[in-house]
């Protein structure tokens, strides 16, 4: 029994090292998405973003989410190899993802300390209650919905509680602070704000998707939950949203590497129970949903913005 | 009992994690190597390589090589913590290497959607069915070579499953395509091309090299099976690969970077059985092999491309 | 109790596989960090320095520390799944670290093959009997240490045996080469030498940083003395010494990505005791001593080479 308890904590280590990992991959797909100008500023800000995350969901997010707090003695949280410490860090990890997302989002139109301050309040407040009524049944919401649908609400790895969360953040944020300066030239036409780095985007999603397998696989939390079937659900939804987003976006690089990432955020909620080949339609759908939008807001709807791509 | 499988789950799904993370060492490997032009289409082309082969292997290919399909519903296939599509995972990263190995080497020759049907053809169909006469005594092909060598062929790794496949079909296709465009000129000299991206050639390299401890450890395919004597094998061919590289390549960082990279795939097929010492001397021949082989080429066989560097 | 053991090589491995990781994070941050003239050499200085130490730690300096040699047959030494194999594996990545830190201190200012020579004595020798006196109770050093204070020195993951060890003897070779060639021009100001490429320094510091997570929890070497204390003292002085380095640097992209350097490199002694809030505080001291020092010896002292910054 021991050996099970030191057993999940390798199990939620190495998804908290993959998925801190993914940190990394958010600062270099950001970082070689925006123009030239903003690249450093870009990677400065995901560090900082993280290391703010990190301190406002151990002080008070993670106590939100779960009721429990580490004010006790050094020899305590030692206990049982720290389990909760480490499920501690992968929980983090997730919760950082969060202000990452919405950075990018929001990429070249928010100052630095303003954002710093709503990630603090999006970590340590809002997403933990959130996080805290989905995976934890606080706040009885789990109960109604229950009540009211005859099942629970179910989002295995965070495609709501962790993706769609980043997104309405962003979605608000880009309404609010509008469009970058010059975007929408005064003869109607759009600027075009083109990649400045595809190798660095592309290592970014590539970073980003592997990590993402810890990011899944590692929802589980104790390793006698490991599933195989989640591992290659992931694998397939990447792989279908790559195939699509290269058909539709006609061997563009953004779309390219973008597709893969639509594909592994749509999976995420139902990793745990769908079909393999379900997971590659899922992430088909997700990479054209992606592509089509993307496109429709460049070419007409002027709202390219509201999407944070 | 149980607890043993979901050991083997992790341990393969570590390994699967790893080598796909190599797929983003080709990625800029061959994003490092080539033409400033072709930066670009290296990195689409491997990911979406990538995803062919994951359709392909998944569909046709396991099938061929193991007589397993995933056509039976998600609550099967989660059985026994979804041990046999981990497996298929990692599997599948190996079949997918065959047509990055490819990939780099007819680099700049190939067009996009006639590379994708070779990629489709050689992991659905030719490559399983070298895989399963090596690793599942499919086909009698070991029985065969038993009989007439008194053992069967063994090959713990795939230093000729997986690498010399690619160098065989590689070695085809540069054949059948012929040189670059003005690589040779009406003077008789060869065109210079040098790598355009040292540092992204590097982390390619770096990735590939680090990646490979999965490829390796991992195929043992279960923990009781896992072996110090491989992982230690594998730096130490890795080691005198670089070593031999850099003395013979006098610190040209191009050789310097591929060094490793020709002791890990020397390496391969006897990193279970092997001493160390010996497997430092494998790497280191199999180093000089690489340099020796492209110095020759460049400066009197002009058949550099055969070699497809 | 196999399983047990197994479980143990899989654990070595990972930390293994995670530091050798981080060397490629050395190669990134120094490459990054001089001048575009020289990023190259770095890089391959990086690989070769590794190499060389793997030789001198397999045939010399493992033997030094631990006594242990591995002259006898392949058969015996994958005995025991080859843990003995892999802990060398593990602590060889620790010892080619010492090298690659006095890289960094000394870049720019060495001859290849002195700097290459002075690695092999390092870490087939001096290292060692360091690493042997602290962490392995050779030499009588620990018991003398005892008598006198009574406690022996204690060094979790190697604060001191890896990265102070690489600090002095980046310090005195430092003060032996001299600054760099017109670093101090005649009229008494100081070159500047700014960073020469941000993106890869800060990928340098990602992946030393996620790499670091394995040189930390792994030190504790079998997997049933894992600790979650470990991995979240690791984050929490990442953390802090990121937002200390950002706040006093006045977010300088070059201070922000060596903030996190710092607080690792200071939490790791006491990495298995301390409180997650006293890791918190530690890293932020580590922050502001690399600030504050490097901003120092840049306008006054004019010994900024002391630090190999």
């Amino acid at each position: 029994m021991e050996t099970s308890r030191q057993g999940d904590v390798l199990f939620l280590l190495l998804g908290a090292v993959m998925v801190l990992a993914m940190h990394a991959g958010f600062a270099f797909l950001e970082l070689g998405t925006v123009r030239k100008k903003n690249q450093v500023n870009a990677l400065v800000k995901i560090l900082v973003d993280f290391s703010v995350s990190t301190v406002a969901y151990f002080f008070v997010g993670y106590m939100v989410a779960y009721g429990t707090s580490f004010f006790v003695d050094a020899q305590h949280l030692a206990l049982h190899s720290g389990v909760e410490l480490v499920r501690f860090f992968f929980l983090m990890t997730f919760a950082a993802a969060v202000p990452a997302i919405v950075s990018g989002g929001i990429a070249e139109r928010a100052r630095f300390e303003p954002q710093l301050a709503a990630t603090a309040v999006i970590v340590g407040l809002a997403y933990p209650v959130l996080e805290g009524a989905a995976w934890n049944d606080r706040f009885g919401i789990q109960a109604l919905l229950k009540g009211w649908f005859g099942a629970p609400f179910h989002d295995f790895a965070g495609s709501v509680v962790v993706h769609a969360m980043g997104g309405w953040v962003a979605l608000a944020a880009v309404l609010l602070l509008g469009p970058r300066a010059n975007r929408y030239r005064k003869d109607g036409a759009i600027s075009a704000h083109p990649p400045s780095n595809i190798p660095f985007l592309a290592l970014g999603a590539w970073v980003l998707a592997v990590g993402w397998f810890g990011f899944n696989v590692m929802s589980a939390q104790t390793l006698d939950k490991i599933s195989g079937l989640v591992a290659v659900n992931s694998l397939m939804a990447m792989v279908g949203g790559t195939l699509v987003a290269v058909v539709m976006g006609r061997n563009d690089p953004g779309f390219a590497y973008n597709g893969p990432l639509a594909g592994l955020v749509a999976v995420c909620a139902g990793s745990d129970l769908m079909h393999p080949v379900g997971a590659l339609v899922v992430g088909g759908v997700a990479g054209a949903i992606f592509v089509r939008l993307f496109t429709l807001t460049q070419n007409r709807w002027k709202i390219d913005d509201v999407l944070g791509v």
